[in-house]
């Protein structure tokens, strides 16, 4: 979006992360980490904050200040609720299919639903998140509705809609279909793959349990 | 410190929340909210953003937008670790003082340890968190330690000593010695009845499991 060149480094997270990854982001040992002028910045909001304070082209956050509130609310809101959602929905999944409790997988889908009512809603008259053009709070998302949709495939779990959640859905479409997006979203079988391996893992550990 | 008038509300958050907060932070349903020209603003460190964007006087966030990026790195550090850990240490208290099982103390005792000792790093060579100037982390950072140690007392643990954190000691009587702090600190025996309560229901729960 910023027309900047930059240099793109996979890393492997299982089973050793590199020697680079652990210099840089000593506290969390977590990816994303963008390094620029040597030095390492760390987490997604706190990156796309510091882009946009150093590349003034094409904003990604909006000008207002309110707004700009509004935008960082709702990024913390995704980056909050939809990883341990992601996580309870494996869960929920894998302890269904070794056990024959089913509460946990309802419990686990009501939750998604209620989620995702809640992103529904703010889209209501909406193009994107926070307005018409693609900005901070649709980049956040964006990766979160990639990746649901990408682990319920993987886990067989059908949350996401379009009979449910049509504005969600007509808005994912759309923003897939912007020509920078396109061209960087992260290849679907290579994370279906990854989210595979993961819920077989949850798997046999429920039925070594059960 | 952006000599602003305001007026402070109070909010009674048990056994009822207000139709105010219901109205204005129905996401969340939590505190703090500031309300500017009408419109609710939520989430602590998006409130701090939003008042120095609004009222440029004494900046609160470093004008380099790599120091931006580092104080807003902290201060969502602290965020999501320190309630966590401060609940942890609640039930590992009283599930102790309940049954005989210590593990979990220990666990919760060397986890807040190994905390405190990332933040007692990062305090190396500089009188505040970030820098020279009380600011965004320190904001966040003082409700901390104010926290944990009226939880201490309540629960009756003991991890934040000035033997094993002398920098972190320091820090925090420097910082509560500021003006602008002192006079805005939360009564210390209100905030420890509070957390009495909610210890005492803890270890009740706790029994009666036991």
């Amino acid at each position: 979006m910023k027309s900047v060149k930059y240099e793109y480094s996979e890393e492997d997270m299982f089973p050793n992360k590199s020697p680079a990854l652990l210099k840089h982001n000593p506290v969390h040992k977590k990816v994303p980490v963008l390094i620029h002028n040597g030095k390492p910045i760390m987490e997604s909001n706190v990156i796309l904050e510091y882009i946009d304070e150093t590349w003034k082209d094409n904003l990604i956050l909006p000008r207002d200040p309110y707004e700009r509130a509004m935008a960082r609310f709702w990024a913390k809101f995704l980056d909050e609720k939809v990883i341990i959602l992601i996580l309870k929905l494996m869960h929920a999944n894998s302890l269904e299919s070794c056990t024959s409790i089913g509460a946990e997988r309802e419990k686990a889908h009501e939750e998604a639903r209620q989620l995702l009512s809640t992103l529904e809603g703010e889209l209501k008259g909406k193009k994107f998140f926070g307005g018409e053009t693609v900005g901070f709070v649709n980049l956040m998302v964006d990766f979160v509705e990639y990746w649901v949709r990408v682990i319920q495939e993987a886990v067989g779990a059908n949350v996401l809609t379009e009979g449910e959640f049509p504005l969600l859905c007509k808005w994912a479409e759309e923003f897939q279909n912007c020509l920078v997006i396109k061209e960087n979203l992260p290849p679907k079988d290579k994370f279906l793959a990854f989210f595979k391996v993961q819920a077989e893992m949850i798997t046999s550990f429920y039925k070594e349990k059960a």
